[in-house]
């Protein structure tokens, strides 16, 4: 049997020893695991950043993926741990949202509020539930312990909605920039699915989009098609609208951050 | 047999290909490791910071894992190449303190001076014991090699004693600023243990800490039980003395860094 | 049969979940993987920068490693996506150049053109390769899949060489700043191979080198034979004349970067 995967995502970044010791508490509990980093960059307990990464990189993993997600403000409070399983995948997480696109999306078999205290480490510390909490609930998990032995099922669990765009009366669509990539790419909440949804299948003639001072006409195959430093809008890896610049930041060139303003139309409108 | 866990802390950062060097000599002698980074970003050449996160996180590794640190400033010249057998882990590093903690700290069985060629790559360069010495050592005891195959048994390594609190005149207790996490939270040498064998069993009424011209009144069970920004303190999960500012950074709001004093008074004194 | 190793290479940060995604791709493909990170700190779009690091670490992974390098300014459009077989490894790459400096030195055994779509992710996206044909591509090479299998021979391949160093008409030789670490130490494209083509065996009476307005005598055994701050010289562990500043960065104290000019020379020349 090959190896469990678990796939980490936390606001730990690389300096301290926080990943470590969690992966540690796992490896103490099942020693044959499949340990996957998934980002622990996220900026300091942003719950809403966390959920948009989780939520676009989890369809990338093989079934039965255990993922957990720590980013926590809450620790030690009355905030819940949660088990989510769903058809594919299972996820350890603080009930702050960070699974929020995970539960609205996906098809969700049970969420539990994790009590069994005989699946944590002991002692509990009042700062650190990603390494006594969250990791030995993992850990168990791959070791095969059923989601449904953890704790009681709940149904009041904590959403976090993403932004989501909307049809303007002259025809036009609005969003706005959900993530900014490392490349300074522009990730829109405009998905082609949205864009069909609203327009039909495409080609879509006339299309332009308009974030910050900038018009952008046309949609590109490829990022090389504009000239360099020239801003383009594409369909990206994760379904998204991209805001980019080839060779260069969109982010610096549009001066357009999260949650920037972006809007699309088409033909004469 | 599960994989064995080789652990790996250094000051190399992760833009060098330093680490994946050493990964590459490791799985060259041993394919089937376990690798867990525990930190790459240990400032360059601060044996202190290494020897501190060390002694932090080995209590949550299995047994038998086999620690990797390489800050090594002296690389090339006279210090020594050590091992360090205690009663639960192994220890591969230069003998240049970064174990100072373990060696004070743990039930150690025996420090070897590595000597034995055969155990290191050749040709061993100048400039990279990491990948020349250490890393292959690490590699041979995950093969089973006693550590007493390796070279003549010492005892004359090199200590490095973290800074210890003290009892102050007046009832109060002195220690500093350890070490500073990615949230701001200040880790001080002020440990829960320390306070009890000081003070007897919680709760110490009327605690107060004073930090640079912060004075903080009272430990909390949780960060959220502060105001927003308001400064506090916990004992955290290393079982250390923590201030902190809720959803914020402590070293922000103090101005206090690495080393600062920190006193820890009670009841009227 | 031990896991296969496949050994990462990219421009995509630690921030986003780029690598991620390409690991759980290849883990769906093959759940017995050993995975290790080269650097995902490259560069944004650093061609160069890639094909230097790749050259001076894989001599230092076991035979057979798989190696996968993303470093691809031209995603989606007319570059080709190749796979290189040489006598100890497999790469696979886009055919900008990365693996210029292997297809120069390695005996290259095949290079294909890889155009088997059954061997791709679909679909395939338009701006992430590494994701949607890299990944799998090596996935599947860690399979058994046969390299010709996945598509064409070529042999008109994008050539990158890396500056070379030359003979001055004085006897001294010129060469440049290849690559700075994190510590500010300074590797020339210098190697002592060359030094002992052009000058024969060590020593190399009264050598010198020159860089910005520095100038350096004579070699180091090692880093601590300077005294602080003070810059050396000294072959490096990736075979390279190295200044260095001991317990420093060389970088800030010759304020010379990538491609600052370094000249040597020995005796009365």
């Amino acid at each position: 049997m090959p190896a469990r995967i678990i796939a980490l995502l936390t606001d730990f970044g690389h300096h301290d020893p926080f990943v470590a010791m969690m992966k540690g508490v796992m490896l103490g509990i099942n020693p044959a695991l499949q340990l996957v980093d998934i980002s622990h960059e996220i900026a300091p307990q942003r719950c809403r950043e966390a959920a948009i990464v989780l939520s676009v990189t989890l369809p990338f993993f093989p079934l039965q993926t255990i993922f957990v997600v720590v980013v926590d403000p809450g620790v030690g409070g009355t905030r819940r741990a949660i088990i989510v399983e769903t058809a594919e995948h299972l996820f350890v997480a603080p009930d702050n949202g960070v699974l929020g696109p995970v539960l609205d999306q996906a098809e969700v078999r049970c969420v539990v509020h994790a009590t069994e205290a005989k699946f944590f480490r002991r002692p509990i510390s009042r700062t650190f539930h990603g390494r006594d909490v969250f990791a030995p609930l993992a850990a168990w998990l791959s070791h095969g312990v059923e989601v449904r032995e953890m704790g009681p099922a709940i149904d009041d669990y904590t959403r976090l909605e993403l932004p989501r765009p909307s049809a303007r009366g002259d025809g036009g669509l609005a969003g706005e920039v959900l993530y900014q990539d490392r490349f300074g790419n522009l990730m829109t909440n405009i998905s082609e699915a949205y864009l069909m949804e609203s327009w039909g299948p495409p080609p879509w003639r006339g299309i332009r989009a308009s974030i910050e001072t900038a018009v952008i006409r046309g949609f590109d195959s490829y990022y090389a098609q504009r000239s360099a430093q020239q801003l383009g809008m594409i369909i990206n890896s994760w379904g998204l609208l991209e805001i980019f610049a080839n060779g260069g930041s969109a982010a610096q060139v549009t001066g357009a951050v999260e949650g920037s303003p972006v809007r699309i139309c088409r033909g004469d409108t």
